[in-house]
């Protein structure tokens, strides 16, 4: 059994051969040839004004509505340095990103979970918190989600911007999945539908390389400024020499042929992903994404996760944590599946052995 | 008067014509062919490991002692999260760099400053806080430091580390500026006379460029695991790419060569600071160091800095506000004069308009 390869579902990373390292050793190059003196040197703490105002254009505000930092999620560490008070709530979903649970817990928020369901936030449930308390923000991924792999409706998005007006309170919405929809119609982005009540997050990590660490936020200016003060007291300045590349490589318009060959790259896995749960796992819940990293189920009854997860390393299988995933709670049968960084042989082989934990633990618990 | 150019005697940053470019385009050329994979994807939140490889070597440490981060700043940052909760004391130098003070106190701690003689710390004053309060931890920078341009001497350096032993706190030696030493003879680094007891910061940003943002952190391999917690729940993975490049212009030797002309680029600017203090302001008590960014003045009695700040505004002169050196009060007659990024005749220049300044000033106090 130790001859097995081990199979990751673990985290969300994109696949390696996906990373256009020519065009990268290109653009570098251009990229110090051009602007190396300010590359170099201390930048502006909202990030390489060039870059800003491409990303500016084609989301259609202005340059000073973009802060540039290093990855997306120290942008959402810096926005909870400037709103939370330790004891101060917030809602995000439930489940939703581990990371972003793990970063609002660690500056002292009370982090409510609204569950989630197939289309979305359950507003009911929504509605029911803000009748008992309004969150300093809403963190939300409407995009093919982390960890569920949901896309929040267009009626949702809007009920949920009511609801934000309403009881006067922001949306965060991250939204590093967006651009690879395999199929299917785009939904509206919140910012787009009610630009002064949301901050959007978003990075190059999924579309280009996470090693680079080029994250941004869009937002009223008046707030990134506030928020630019507190990551210039954390690090002076952010990665300008990545900046400066990835705009270069951006304005040379590689951007939209990668998203191409991205999609080319995952639909596939995607595709093994979904077969290989109908093949081998037809009594477990999946959400069936049109895009994104992650595929996400629901373990039948008998087998909670955190067993399967243990019978699962002994198959040289290895799965995330999935209740990381809850913030307050929940989640026993959830597994996460990334499928975008394994062939479509390791996603088949990879559900195999997880049917196979699963009619392990589920043994045991009927032989208790 | 407005005709005048603008002369900045406000941040210390290296001068632009230092920054290696085309070694860099090589460097970064060659780091992707090699290593771009690893380079492009998420990494180890404790950095690039052949560049902690190449830094353990340089320091004789263990590559486990050693971790990258995007600047040092935020590697205090991270040490701050991890060792003090709001009320906690920590010693600084008095005066101490500006945005050390900053972060710790917005992490809530107490910051006692202990007064800094031309030798380095004021030991009577640090055993008569000691007496009171042990520090979590106290922070210096004994090389050239920042603000004052004062380098600890030797005898200091071993009576501190004396100290710590007796009164058990973690020493933070900040030193960014310890290999730009113009003339003299190095003091031991803390970190070497006592690795236990020291936790070693510095980056490349006064080497080769601050816009890469690579700074590092050595010490006990346990306790940079914990930091290295902190920083992955913050941002996941440094800037890997940058790590990489970085490493690639290091393995070809690049560095010594770099620190060579850095040395001849900033000599005679240090001269010609030193030169100006003497001609034009005479009666100034400065600092007369032998390496780094910094000369520092006491500006004679009549005339607080934070008029002639405002004076030397109107001549077209920057100032930086020397009493955000100063944790807990101090200061008045204090002014930073970061030489290394301005030609001899603009210090000499910037430092005719310090000396009018300081003129203008005494004149209206002598008249109120």
């Amino acid at each position: 059994m130790s001859d097995l390869k081990p199979i990751n579902f673990t985290r969300g990373i994109p696949a390696v051969e996906s990373f256009p390292i020519d065009d990268m050793i290109d653009a570098a190059a251009a990229a110090l040839k051009q602007h190396g003196s300010t590359l170099m040197q201390y930048g502006p703490s909202l990030g390489f004004a060039p870059l800003r105002e491409w990303l500016a254009q084609q989301h259609r505000v202005e340059p000073n509505q973009v802060m540039l930092g290093n990855g997306s999620l120290q942008l959402l560490e810096f926005l909870s340095l400037l709103m939370i008070q330790p004891g101060d709530i917030v809602f995000t979903e439930s489940p939703s990103y581990d990371r972003a649970i793990t970063l609002l817990k660690r500056r002292g928020a009370e982090v409510i979970g609204i569950p989630l369901e197939s289309d979305g936030p359950d507003l009911d449930a929504l509605e029911g918190q803000l009748h008992h308390h309004v969150p300093r923000f809403f963190y939300l991924v409407p995009d093919f989600q982390n960890p569920s792999g949901v896309t929040c409706s267009a009626e949702k998005r809007r009920r949920i911007i009511d609801l934000a007006e309403r009881y006067n309170f922001l949306l965060v919405e991250d939204s590093p999945y967006r651009h690879l929809r395999y199929r299917g119609t785009d939904e509206p982005l919140l910012f787009r539908l009610a630009p002064h009540r949301v901050l959007l997050m978003s990075s190059f990590s999924k579309l280009i390389s996470p090693g680079m660490r080029v994250g941004f936020v869009m937002g009223d200016h008046e707030l990134l400024a506030k928020i630019a003060k507190i990551a210039e007291d954390t690090y002076i300045t952010p990665n300008v020499l990545a900046h400066g590349i990835a705009y270069e490589w951006c304005r040379r318009g590689c951007m939209k042929p990668q998203i191409e060959k991205l999609k080319a790259l995952y639909v596939p896995r995607l595709e093994a992903c979904l077969a290989a749960l109908e093949k081998h796992m037809p009594d477990a819940q999946a959400v069936r994404p049109e895009g994104g990293f992650f595929v996400s189920v629901i373990l039948p009854p008998p087998a909670p996760s955190k067993w399967v997860r243990i019978a699962a390393a002994r198959h040289q299988l290895n799965l995330a944590d999935g209740l990381a995933f809850f913030p307050d709670g929940g989640g026993e049968h959830f597994v996460r599946l990334p499928f975008c960084a394994l062939t479509p042989e390791e996603i088949d082989e990879g559900i195999q052995r997880l049917a196979m934990s699963v009619q392990e633990v589920s043994r045991q618990a009927e032989t208790v």
